[in-house]
């Protein structure tokens, strides 16, 4: 009568709706679980994990909360927070089933960083609402994600959640696609003999990636920018834009005073990057630079399908995996967070996803090829290289607690 | 480099603030993590569990919302909810000084009924807002236990969440208490040869834990009931009641129209329940009936220590593990929410914590005697027990969705 109870199992059915079909058959109970570190095999186990023993602990953080940091698994956890709006390419699918991203966003996480990661959908799509709604949750958690909400919104949640707390606050859709579209394109650059200064760069889409893609661009010294929307080349003198695309607008287009349509500003192009979806006429891509660099970002048809872009460019990339070059966010989030978290960063600034992309970049070293100008997600080098290269930064830039 | 990268792991410091105190060594890192339970080991694996595999699984989901219960980790998941006001017997000492108890919360979640349960210790104390807030996760959870928040705002909270969600919503220190305490004391009773209908009952404590005490015995059948706070017994006569005590003294004393002090109601009666702390004068224990029933539940001090409680009283129990007859409330939460879990419960009723509470009585069965009226929490039949009944009354009383 004193040894553990078995805990009983969850009661799933044995058979379910959708059985047979590989992706369904491996998502049955979810993808994720919680588990204890804790022993609790006797009464004398539970006296110190729990009463009486956990009110010294509690006592300890209330005394001095930076205790949390030693005594709960707070410090080593990342919420991962979004309202359904965006998810994927499915758009605004709600929250419950905006679910089994999260969770994979959470397993992901946990293999490729080791980070404590718990999805968090919310019933809300409010901007406040959602902007309240995480700033109670943080004394919880270590960091926040945020995941799969819609632009322009996207935009003001994460600059205010920043402001309010002192732990990091990252939106992946943005930042993590910003740093890995960075780290190919330095070694694309670098393989084409390029310069940042020198190459004339065009974005399609102005969303939350091409709103974080322009902008770690020109952090990284690229100058000559261009980003167009559906309308073509954001540039002030359009009568349209939204605030977010105005500030663009201002920062890239403006500068050069290039206007006109994608494929006017596509014609001497050095790179195009898209992450707008859609596809680019392959009269407009012939019309591109010599030994031109296209990245088409847009899942799972690339703007500019590989086949077609090799008949132009020297460098392509796409987010698929059954292309070379993938450009995948799970090479930078989970260090990324590993990095912030170990030296219990107040927050992820410029310096931390630039040091991201070089981490990345240079792990490709002398290999540099066409076909090799990223690593792979499987690359085991990739967690370590960058949450070194972050935490190094954040100390640099004078964010780090420890 | 198509091996599984292994995850890196948090940098922990070496040393900590209180090593070699076997609490604070148990507690480095916390005491629970994350676990992926979908393999991840290649690309295909990746394809399956991540992008593009999932979008099958949300617009299934988004499709049909009940596909939840089947493809995502939601239905096997509770948040544990505190705002840090009422922890242990260290009152309101904040969220993040609160997260040790919701953590070793979580940890019996799993340990004991199976279930996935994830600490949320929030930063506002706000009825409205914490109403609010536990209402946009509601998607992300399956149920939600309500922990360590103080009184008279854990009525309102619970109540209304309860009518705003359509899964378990459950106030541990109140409702886990009260099934415990109601399963002991059937016990005592059949033991000493009481019926409830005449057994006169006082209870001292009008917070979270005296008003479902007071709650469940009445509807277990107890009668003669007198609900005493530091002024003395409530009783409708009294000017200085809030509405929540208001409610209980019609419920109770009004009935039977006793009044008076805690020392007045102890004269003769058959019970005292204590979940106020303090002491009660041993005098008025000495009062008490012939062959009496003391529960002083506060903890680490009991309201009539053991060694008191026994000149006088036949049964006795305390909220301690280190004396015969504990009531621990872990004894019904995890099964309660495991066997609420199951059958897919849109919630938790007064019919499903009786059952719960005749389900724990039932174990002790013909080796009930003085020095054991209630199960061990380390006996093993206790989970499934608790969670068989408990399914069974929601089907009963036609809460169950499967």
């Amino acid at each position: 009568m004193s040894s553990v109870p078995v805990p009983p199992q969850p009661a799933t059915a044995t058979t379910h709706p959708f059985e047979g079909d590989p992706v369904f058959d491996l998502h049955v109970g979810g993808k994720m679980q919680v588990a204890a570190t804790a022993p609790l095999k006797d009464a004398a186990d539970l006296s110190l994990a729990y009463t009486p023993g956990v009110a010294l602990v509690c006592e300890a953080i209330a005394a001095d909360p930076s205790m949390t940091q030693h005594y709960t698994w707070v410090p080593n956890t990342v919420a991962v927070v979004s309202d359904g709006t965006a998810v994927l390419g499915l758009g605004d699918i709600g929250p419950a089933a905006a679910m089994p991203v999260m969770e994979g966003k959470a397993v992901l996480f946990k293999q490729f960083g080791g980070v404590d990661a718990v999805p968090i959908c919310l019933d809300t799509t409010d901007t406040e609402q959602i902007i309240e709604t995480v700033a109670r949750l943080a004394p919880s958690f270590g960091g926040v994600n945020l995941e799969d909400i819609s632009a322009p919104r996207c935009f003001e949640i994460e600059d205010r959640l920043k402001e309010m707390l002192d732990i990091p606050v990252f939106h992946d859709d943005q930042h993590g696609t910003a740093v890995v579209a960075l780290a190919a394109l330095k070694n694309a650059l670098k393989l084409t003999g390029r310069e940042p200064a020198t190459t004339r760069v065009v974005i399609s889409g102005a969303g939350a990636a091409g709103v974080a893609v322009a902008k770690i661009l020109l952090e990284a010294g690229i100058t000559d920018l261009a980003v167009t929307d559906r309308k073509g080349v954001l540039h002030s003198s359009r009568g349209d834009l939204t605030p977010v695309k105005r500030a663009l607008a201002e920062m890239t287009a403006d500068k050069t005073g290039r206007t006109g349509s994608l494929g006017d500003v596509l014609a001497g192009a050095d790179v195009y990057l898209g992450v707008s979806g859609g596809t680019v006429p392959e009269e407009d891509v012939a019309r591109m630079a010599p030994d031109s660099i296209i990245f088409g970002l847009a899942n799972p048809t690339p703007e500019v399908h590989p086949d077609v872009a090799h008949k132009y460019a020297r460098v392509v990339a796409t987010g698929r995996s059954d292309f070379p070059n993938q450009i995948n966010n799970v090479l930078a989030f989970p260090g990324i967070f590993r990095g912030a978290l170990d030296v219990h960063a107040t927050g992820i600034t410029e310096g931390m996803k630039l040091a991201a992309a070089n981490a990345l970049a240079e792990l490709v070293g002398d290999d540099l090829s066409e076909t090799y100008i990223i690593p792979s997600p499987f690359d085991e080098r990739v967690p370590g290289a960058v949450s070194s290269a972050v935490a190094e930064a954040a100390r640099r830039d004078g964010v780090a607690r420890r």
